[in-house]
């Protein structure tokens, strides 16, 4: 296995201004999982669900490649989330959380899992992060994401998980609330400072902020027209991240660029639809001219200015 | 004269987390001035200032170069605004507007004004705006800046000069505000299919995006540690564009990218200091330097992406 996603499958019922989605696919492991395998062939993905999880589910990863042997199956139900975005697309309204068989959710990996160069963490409790990242044999690059809920329940395990990984994926508001500083830009250095390789400032709309020790890349996000559904946003641009990164096998600050735009690219596509519909229904092709039309709204001559002046 | 700018010289007194300022140097044509004249030598401005403008106000002006033949001095007192930053430096609460002089504010233009190339009609009642393009014989590149309350209360003046002009420059609220759309592509798009030829939507700190007509270009801003005060950012932005412009006489697509890159530098040095302090205390060298840095951190090898898919 080249890239191991280690997160939650889930059902969402959602609502926007664009429309309503009752129990569809979610979870960040099924957006990070699908976005990634439009770059890695090998992608295994470790979670738990529930009996109500019907074949029809499985079906979305295996149509993408993605080895679905790290997806248990338990008694009970499968974590359920039932949100709304009104007029702010930035935060979510959270009407209902069901964890169900997610609770308990104890990651267990397949032992050709344990093989894996790349690995990501989403969202979860630090110390299952920790116990994943023990078992790993040889890891070459893991990411990691988390949210508020660990950084002010869990910060010590948080800390202890973060030595141990190469890149922090985290918002701009949890960057903020993480390290007690208000200017986003001495939040990274903060970060930095506290021992993590990398970070990955994600601003939504806005784009994205790379740091590490005295280095920074900072982009705009892609110029989307019509945000129906913004649920997995982050989780399908870290899938991008990872997903090239694996597939390219260069942890160069360059390519991390290349990684960012994958991660943008395949997050614009996302937001278009509810659930995995528009990441389920394009193509490489579409994945590519994107990437293409990105690379042309942010292109900078830089030459010319620099002989101007 | 090349470049004639026509707004506001005002005092301000400003209190951010930072500080607070007494009676500083403000308006808009003064932030616009100063920093549009690091690239053009050769900047006039139009503006009213009462008794209380001592001479000492006016060297701030000589001393970048700026010609103040057309700063009327009449009877009364000087435009002066008090306001406040507090967490969010993306909005200033204002404490007390004096008009004064301002009030009546009719734009004189120089006879040698008449002949400038380029003109930057910073936020004054649209009436005035259409006014003074009506002075001008041969322009060749208008901008022009407005704000909330013209968009409200004079819709159909603004509509008439943004026909008259280039260049509008407009936040991301006030473009939402001006096209009733909730999404800044689309707001962006009705703006352009009203018959203006190019706009430039201002992002605070998360940059700006220019579109024209099947075209579209996005940026993020300099990343800055210290926000001192904002006060004046999108008018020195402005002029670092206009100044660039002015310079070059370049008005192609890719060329403006230059101009906002300039525009971009220096907003990030204004906002680093009160008043205008930053701006008349760094020479061209700093701004130099950080245009470099802010290429390096904004720079993609886009070759080498498309080269991998």
């Amino acid at each position: 296995m080249d890239l191991v996603i280690v997160g939650s499958v889930a059902f969402d019922s959602i609502k926007t201004p664009f429309g309503y989605a009752e129990r569809v696919l979610g979870g960040s492991a099924t957006y990070c999982s699908i976005s990634s395998s439009f770059f890695c062939k090998d992608v295994g993905v470790v979670a738990v669900v529930g009996e109500d999880f019907e074949e029809k589910y499985f079906r979305y990863f295996l149509d993408r490649g993605i080895d679905i042997k790290g997806i248990e199956r338990k008694k009970g139900k499968t974590f359920f989330w039932e949100g709304e975005y009104t007029t702010n697309f930035n935060e979510a309204l959270t009407h209902k959380t069901e964890l169900n068989v997610f609770k308990d959710f104890n990651p267990q990996l397949p032992s050709e899992y344990e093989n894996c160069k790349y690995l990501f963490l989403a969202n979860i409790d630090p110390d299952l992060q920790i116990k994943v990242i023990d078992k790993i044999k040889n890891p070459e690059f893991i990411g990691l994401d988390t949210m508020n809920f660990w950084i002010e329940n869990k910060r010590d395990s948080l800390l202890k998980v973060l030595e141990r990984i190469n890149i922090l994926f985290i918002n701009e508001g949890e960057i903020k609330l993480f390290t007690g500083e208000s200017n986003t830009v001495l939040a990274g250095k903060k970060i930095i400072e506290m021992g993590i390789e990398k970070v990955l400032i994600k601003r939504g709309e806005y784009g994205a902020i790379l740091m590490e020790k005295d280095r920074a890349f900072a982009i705009p996000a892609y110029l989307v027209e019509k945000v129906v559904d913004p649920t997995g946003a982050g989780d399908t641009f870290a899938g991008g991240f990872m997903g090239y990164l694996a597939a390219t096998g260069d942890f160069s600050f360059e390519n991390l660029k290349n990684c960012i735009i994958s991660g943008t690219v395949m997050a614009s596509f996302n937001i278009e639809d509810f659930s995995v519909k528009k990441l389920t229904s394009i193509g490489f092709n579409q994945v590519s001219e994107r990437i293409n039309n990105y690379l042309n709204l942010i292109k900078v001559d830089a030459e010319k200015i620099l002989k101007q002046n």
